[in-house]
């Protein structure tokens, strides 16, 4: 148990990512993961509503951090300028450890099921970027054009990182997908 | 039935419609809208696997449209450039009534499942739109990043053309959408 942090939700978390990887998410029972974890049932239904929430922790966590990095932005930020600022700062709420956000990607992968979430979750971020973007006073279409667009280069950034070593951080993986972005729309 | 169109798969799909929009569609039976359409239970399934795919034919169609439009791109034609006069021709398979697309659009708004399937169908719009970027030579992170950035093109495009009167057509909505987000992205 010598990686596991010392939190439940987080050996939870690990729990679950060892056990979808080698067994297959079907394969897999709540019951079985709290085990692993040495925890009990009730203390994983305490933290996550079901069997597959326990893979997407992380994606509130990151949409609550850029929200409020895109509202915290300097109110002379263009909207484009906050929202790509925001983007490169999402390294920080990723795992210290890059190799279990490549789990828990194999594992979305595998599993049209979770596949359909992570979209679903990605197309909440958008929508909570453009929300945060009208706040700002950027005009709804516009808003919602600019975070569309943001999340294209998010994905793009993410599908890279998760494939690089340790470096490039993902600062600079934003910067790459936006530029390139630029450079295909022909700016 | 005067508006109806005399082929059975049509005439499902307007029935479909219409029921789902005046009483909600987890209130509509398959029955319902077999009988509204005046054909049998085995005609409607015939046509469509399940209650929620009378509402997405429309999706396949226009993904169909799209690759074939990329394919047939002059070989000398940059990526952005075949990706988005395809999507100008998109209003090609829309149905002539605008209407009753606002009227689909309604029916997918009220219900969080059929939303999830319609982000899941541009999901797979996306990637068809990646592979056929590929097939034409344009290498796998870059066909990908500009079949994404497309997509938030075409959804701001649909959003106005739902919501414009008969003017302005597809093709020029989606030239002032990508327009705009080149400015966005600062171009």
């Amino acid at each position: 148990m010598g990686r596991w942090t010392p939190n439940a939700r987080g050996r939870l978390e690990t729990a679950a990512l060892e056990l979808y990887d080698e067994h297959g998410y079907d394969q897999v029972t709540v019951t079985q993961i709290a085990e692993c974890a040495g925890l009990t049932e009730r203390t994983y239904f305490r933290h996550f509503a079901d069997k597959r929430e326990v893979l997407f922790g992380g994606s509130q966590l990151l949409q609550d951090h850029l929200v409020q990095r895109v509202t915290d932005a300097p109110p002379s930020a263009a909207p484009w300028a906050a929202v790509t600022a925001a983007l490169s700062t999402a390294g920080d709420v990723f795992p210290a450890d890059r190799e279990s956000s490549r789990q828990r990607q194999r594992v979305i992968t595998a599993h049209p099921g979770l596949l359909e979430r992570e979209l679903i979750k990605l197309a909440g971020l958008s929508e909570a970027l453009a929300d945060a973007l009208q706040r700002r006073g950027v005009p709804a279409r516009t808003a919602r054009l600019t975070a569309d667009t943001a999340i294209a280069v998010f994905k793009a950034a993410f599908t890279r990182w998760l494939e690089a070593p340790e470096q490039p951080d993902f600062a600079t993986l934003v910067r790459q997908a936006s530029e390139e972005q630029r450079a295909v729309v022909g700016g």
